[in-house]
């Protein structure tokens, strides 16, 4: 098959071996699949992979051992784990200490004509959610843990720190469960694409405000010390950046200030599903988010326009 | 009035001014008063302290405009706010930021015949508490607090980190609270006591073991880093402890392991008192962990057995 590979260097293979079927586990051929900030690092030696990249896809089920997948538009959970450890009894495998993850650790991914995953790692997509916005369903299932994981108030107020494609998903997500949401960034086109979709902008420099909420999209070391400025006593900061990675900080304030952090990385797919099902006039739309779809075979033009700060979402078209 | 002062050293005062009644407050006379890690970090410059230090105290109200309150024997809660800002109406006034503290930030604290609180800050003591109990409301409402903002399994793992006097009230009011509790320290003799006390003794280098819940009553810098060895993925670390400051920290394991930290200092006192009310046969008791009284005139004393590791509470009758 016709598959991007990271072996140093991107570069795409035409006679790729096709991936084989397993018991337990199904061939998707890929229709739609996403880049994210994770593959861009992937790019630069981050998790020292080699493969084929790529996790956030929309495909169609062609070959499975569970004869009702056959057929089936689908998304997929990444983390593939043993299904016996008690991190994967708890946390749906993805902290399964042998796990593997697709298209980040130990497993092939997206960006080919075909992948495998878990039969139970996959989720039919109903027909009111466009490919372009089912490519999406695994960021968005992230954003939306955060709701599994802490309660707000109805009047919260909230902060997304970074105007990324991560940032802008998290934001929507606040508001379609809806929170009063703001977002700070550096990007003026992007905040005023983001105006339009109802999310307002704030001036994080702005101290006479504090949040009840701040969330740490910024993939910047300095983003945890911003959103601890930022952030009100009692208050909550979500991180869902690892970039704090070293640097030095100083954690006395989350104690004198009695403030919970909470990171987040994955999330269930059946809560981001059920709020995209209801389409562009209902509870969230992430259309609006794609900047450019390229075909596999320009893959590296796609790698460049999702490096571009300026764009959100760049998808590529096996 | 006979006061202990620390201004660059502990001295005692024999005619240190009396606390003047002011409308809205209530002197009380110090029946007994208790030594926290809090005092000790003060005589060694903590907050620029000057005056009369002590935060933990019962006693009883000789003087008031509320006449309900005199002759009450009371605790009291030690932050004195504004009474207006956003703070004082939602977190009980300890993040106002015109705020003063019981013996830690602009106000003359327990280490004295005399002291002074607002009215609202007052608590009456049941019968049941003996002085010795009750002059630990505070710590124990610290502790108390943490059920307050964090919901557990009923049959969550705990283990705290550090047999100090606080780590041992957090581990009692957890066992109170009816979980499974484990304590981690360097101090056999205290670890035996809280045994007989019924909380279970871990070895934090035991890394085959991990737990839901880690609480951090160190008072170390690399108490966090161990906390983050030690907490399950998607566990909770409860930050009792403000060392950290400045240490080297990488929280990319808080976002990798979406674990959920929160810091934790004060607490309201009703759940505590309430706690306490029960008797030594009742909740929870913390008599046991009382290891000398000593009057004010032998303050010098008192603070030097504070320091010594191998106790846990030491109190000082004015």
């Amino acid at each position: 098959m016709r598959a991007l590979v990271f072996d140093n260097g991107l570069s795409l293979q035409e006679n790729y071996p096709d991936p084989q079927p397993v018991a337990g586990e199904s061939v998707v051929r890929v229709d739609l699949a996403g880049i994210c900030g994770t593959d861009l690092e992937l790019t630069r030696g981050y998790m020292n992979f080699r493969g084929v990249p790529g996790h956030e896809f929309v495909g169609h089920v062609v070959h499975s051992d569970d004869a009702s997948l056959i057929g089936r538009r689908v998304a997929g959970e990444i983390n593939a784990g043993c299904g016996h450890c008690e991190a994967c009894k708890t946390t749906a495998a993805r902290h399964c200490p042998i796990r593997t993850v697709l298209g980040i650790l130990g497993r092939d991914g997206a960006f080919a004509e075909y992948l495998r995953l878990p039969n139970k790692n996959l989720f039919a997509v109903p027909d009111t959610i466009s490919n372009e916005a089912a490519v999406m369903i695994e960021p968005l299932a992230a954003a939306y843990e955060i709701f599994a994981r802490t309660t707000f108030a109805r009047d919260a107020s909230i902060i997304v720190l970074g105007d990324g494609r991560l940032g802008a998903i998290v934001a929507l997500a606040f508001k379609a469960k809806g929170y009063q949401t703001l977002i700070a960034g550096h990007h003026a086109k992007k905040l005023d694409r983001l105006a339009a979709l109802g999310i307002g902008t704030a001036d994080p420099n702005d101290f006479q405000r504090q949040y009840d909420v701040v969330v740490d999209c910024t993939g910047k070391s300095n983003g945890f010390t911003q959103a601890l400025t930022l952030v009100r006593p009692c208050g909550t900061i979500i991180l869902k950046s690892t970039a704090a990675a070293g640097a030095t900080l100083n954690l006395a304030p989350i104690v004198i200030n009695e403030i919970t952090v909470t990171g987040s990385r994955c999330g269930r797919f059946q809560p981001a599903i059920a709020a995209l099902a209801a389409g562009a006039n209902g509870t969230i739309d992430l259309q609006p988010l794609v900047d450019g779809v390229y075909p596999l075979s320009n893959a590296p033009k796609a790698f460049e326009a999702a490096a571009d700060p300026l764009n959100f979402k760049i998808l590529i078209r096996p």
